[in-house]
């Protein structure tokens, strides 16, 4: 069985070898085969479709590294790709560093680099700079990657959460929890497997249908910390409270099921596929009518309002609001 | 003692007070303090300086954490800032990852992050987006960092190593393999420890020194594989090939030692600050000076040719000729 060698991270032949036969062919595109030191893109391709970059990073570290819906490949690949996209730009460009564990079988490794390829061609993106280290056995586990993601921002964009004003209305483009629930049940062994799956894609063309909608004020790709912890980054970067009714909030049963089963809460479970938007309410209708015209967003919701009242609260089904606070921590370790 | 835990990479209010009291504080600037999803850079301010994005990325495992010279923070600027630069870009903005294991000191966070923030400041360098993991204790070894760095190249300048032609001549900014041979001395406790330093830099302002000269054709930096490393890029991209002179390698006392000690060569150890740079012979001499007049580059040497003949040589200090094969590995693993 072939494995990662501590000589594949070594700058020698081993590592020209592996970046030749795995990396240049899955990733292949003109930046990436120059082999410069640097990807050298061209700022009239940024400045035909923007008037800013976005520029942003994830590192992942998801255990397992394969699970319904994705694996931690697609996972680099749309997570970095979605945290660009919430700014309104189209992502074009990756950078990809990976960290692997000495003796991590071969087989893995090209898995999890076929599907960054594909995910990342099916939306239009080039992996176009790249890193590879390796460590000793135990120094990590199996295999760690890190993505960075630049696109333009058009100037008429000017989304972002300081100018949520009470009156706002917030949506979420579909059902929670499900990436949460579906490694939830994958590490806890719940034995829901046909039934969970995650959410991981690419929220590009979603996104999209939003931009040319004058009252989307502010997007946000609801992952770690889920759809509450976007509600307190909204909340307090507008200097506004944020409250949600219970009984709008989409969820699969197989998660609420996860939930109820575990006392947990899905507003509170990682997604890797689901915005959560704040818009005025004149533009409400128009924006869900949009997001559920995608297939992306066929579930989308109106699940909130923007208030004057500070903090973050959830109306229940019986029309008492309850505080919701900030966990201080998410139920699991390694979701993504 | 305050060590980190999971919960400070959960998303919830852990992670929130680790950004907000750490990473906000040390790294503080207009981008990054938006907390946006992504940084938003203006274009112009790239478009202003160059017509092309230089855009590298690079992780840091090395082990130990801290060294004479430096540390995996100052580490993490200076790499990806080189990488950048080395196209003629200034480079400008910075992403930043951390992989945590859960039980890394505080302390020892602290240290890092500080000594980032100081080393790209001092290097104009804004680090203006970031990301957080925290993997259970064992599942990774203390601290991993990830940054991709952005600038913008100058229009004038075309570096790159297609354009080598036989009569070029090879130079290198100073003594070789000062951070591999620092390493090694730490982790095989060979006992050289106050002769021995990372070479650790940002070398921005000797790069810039190079700008003006017509005859300027690539630019690498050294790292892991060491020159050697190097030379086999520049004959690789070039198709032409590589003769090095033994007699005029600068190489500091100490790191011979160590080399002598253990049967290595220093043309294969790693540096972290210090260029190849290839030119057009009759621009040999003006770049020399340029580098020499720059304290980061005093030490700066002709050190080989360009030549028909493929492949990469050393002449020894007898003037015989041998192959120089670019190693399968490196003397050892998570040197950077």
């Amino acid at each position: 069985m072939k494995t990662i060698q501590i000589a594949h991270g070594s700058g020698g032949q081993a590592m020209q070898q592996l970046i030749n036969d795995l990396f240049m062919q899955a990733f292949t595109n003109p930046w990436l085969n120059e082999q410069e030191d640097q990807a050298r893109l061209s700022l009239a391709q940024f400045t035909a479709h923007g008037d800013r970059l976005a520029f942003s990073t994830d590192s992942y570290v998801i255990d397992p590294l394969f699970f319904p819906g994705g694996n931690i490949g697609k996972l680099a690949v749309c997570g970095t790709a979605n945290d660009v996209a919430v700014s309104g730009a189209v992502p074009r460009f990756l950078s990809c560093g990976f960290i692997l564990e000495e003796g991590l079988e071969m087989a893995t490794l090209e898995a999890v680099v076929t599907s960054m390829a594909q995910t990342a061609n099916a939306a239009g993106i080039a992996i176009v700079t790249g890193d590879t280290k390796v460590v000793p056995r135990g120094a990590a586990d199996k295999l760690f990657i890190n993505t960075a993601g630049l696109g333009a921002i058009p100037a008429d964009v000017q989304w972002g959460a300081q100018s949520l004003t009470p009156g706002d209305v917030l949506l979420v483009s579909g059902t929670l929890g499900d990436h949460g629930a579906t490694i939830l049940n994958l590490r806890e062994q719940l034995g829901l497997d046909g039934a969970l799956s995650s959410d991981c894609a690419v929220l590009t063309p979603l996104i999209q249908t939003l931009r040319n909608i004058p009252g989307v004020k502010a997007l946000r790709d609801a992952t770690r910390g889920g759809v509450n912890a976007v509600a307190h980054e909204f909340a307090h970067t507008s200097g506004c409270g944020i409250e949600l009714h219970e009984q709008h909030l989409p969820v699969n049963d197989a998660v609420r099921g996860v939930c109820e089963l575990l006392g947990l809460e899905p507003l509170n479970f990682a997604n890797e596929g689901k915005l959560v938007i704040a818009v005025r309410r004149d533009a409400a209708e128009q924006a869900l009518a949009q997001l559920r015209s995608h297939p992306l967003g066929h579930e989308a919701a109106i699940i909130g309002d923007v208030v004057e009242r500070k903090g973050v609260r959830l109306t229940g089904l019986y029309g008492i609001k309850r505080t919701l606070d900030l966990p201080h921590a998410e139920p699991l370790p390694r979701i993504c």
